[in-house]
């Protein structure tokens, strides 16, 4: 089954749009946030998948914080979330050539995840999510991320649109989903141009919770195809599920305040 | 010592400007040159790196063909290379925000590696390359990638300047080299363009071989700064020895046609 079938399935279930984060930081590879792991960092995500699948309608790991975990590792991550029905995304943010975009999918999926995110930087989007399919994995563009520093792609035009549209359109022709952050750089006038682009998509924020990003924005323009990711705020507190449970809330009650 | 100075030493060495790209494709993962490995993966790299590095001044290792291997193995890839006194760099390109570009360097330099390759779409370029020295590691930024499908960010522009020229000014600001391909789409105009704004920094040029690059207008444009890689064409050969000899005759022979 396809991630976007997958996750809908999973948003019903759960009744959540939050995907967690699975990101956690090895451990002295910095200052904060660590003293949580000091137990077997797959230990731990396996935990942590356990306690918020019944909050969440999916997860997503980044590839920066398990370049230390083994293929059986990250397989049993895959395969915990799966018998929880919850579909992972692998935030890989791809940006190469197309002979080593295959190696990337065939490894991504060997290792069980269901979808992947990948950067349109080097210009081959429409082959990257061609060969995707074959590899029954989907895939997920950067449109515009949510560090502040993604805001000159704002500034930067391709054949007289901004970028990200540019970007925005290549999505909405080949792609599963979008990435589109919920952070402060990010206004109503960027996600309103996104939205006319991209239509029967699901749109991946990222930003709420550490990147201080914003619910309401992505909500009144994206509305339900909008999922949250939200990472740190949630796995290094000592209670993770009454944080998840407060971000559903919130979550619903904006959706609600809007008449939806 | 940095991998620029290392480089320096290495290309003296081995009269050499050609990097290795240790690229093996994971069987079954394509139809096409497997054959050659089915044999454990990390043991071939080994042995290539034995029997090439007299005749090459560095070698690459690109993330997404060794997603496959344990910390161990690829530390072992690494060390083997240092005891034959060759750098190694990670083709990670690198796309994300800071907190896992932290993540990334603390395992690349885990991993053993002495530089990284980071994509300047994120527009973090001066933040990774600031954290990157702290770690001990050189950053290499894609300034204009090899395959044909990158040439739409000769027709973008930031402040007036196509994308490339903006990023060639970054890395001159902030980075230790640059990712600039040998491949067709990539003229003498915009060739000229990042030599203005670089100086003082390597070039890394991938592109030759498999994907048909040139090595002229390269050595012409960046002279003594610029080093090849090569992959495929070397790897997969029966005799890869007797294909880099060719290559660095090749490299000689243009380099001393041009008067230098």
């Amino acid at each position: 089954m396809s991630f976007s079938k997958l996750l809908l399935a999973s948003k019903e279930e759960s009744e959540s749009n939050i995907c967690v984060g699975l990101d956690l930081a090895s451990y002295k590879s910095r200052k904060e946030q660590t003293l949580q792991i000091s137990e077997k960092k797959a230990d731990v995500i396996l935990n942590l998948i356990d306690s918020l699948s019944p909050y969440c309608c999916s997860f997503k790991v980044n590839r920066q914080y398990i370049l230390d975990l083994s293929l059986s590792q990250i397989q049993m991550i895959t395969s915990k979330a799966h018998d929880c029905n919850r579909p992972v995304i692998i935030d890989h943010k791809i940006s190469d050539i197309g002979a080593s975009n295959v190696q990337m999918l065939y490894h991504c999926k060997q290792e069980g995840f269901d979808a992947f995110t990948a950067s349109p930087f080097p210009g081959n989007v429409k082959e990257i999510c061609d060969i995707s399919h074959s590899y029954g994995l989907s895939s997920i563009i950067l449109v515009l991320m949510s560090n502040p520093e993604a805001e000159w792609m704002k500034k930067s035009f391709l054949d007289g649109l901004p970028l990200f549209q540019h970007f925005a359109k290549l999505t909405n022709k080949y792609a599963d989903g979008a990435v589109v952050g919920s952070t402060g750089y990010i206004g109503m006038k960027e996600l309103k141009i996104i939205a006319e682009e991209i239509s029967g998509k699901f749109i991946l924020s990222p930003g709420l919770g550490a990147q201080g990003g914003e619910i309401e924005k992505l909500l009144i323009v994206f509305k339900e195809d909008v999922i949250f990711n939200v990472g740190r705020a949630i796995i290094y507190h000592k209670n993770p599920v009454e944080v998840i449970k407060k971000y559903n809330n919130s979550v619903k009650s904006v959706y609600y305040s809007l008449g939806k």
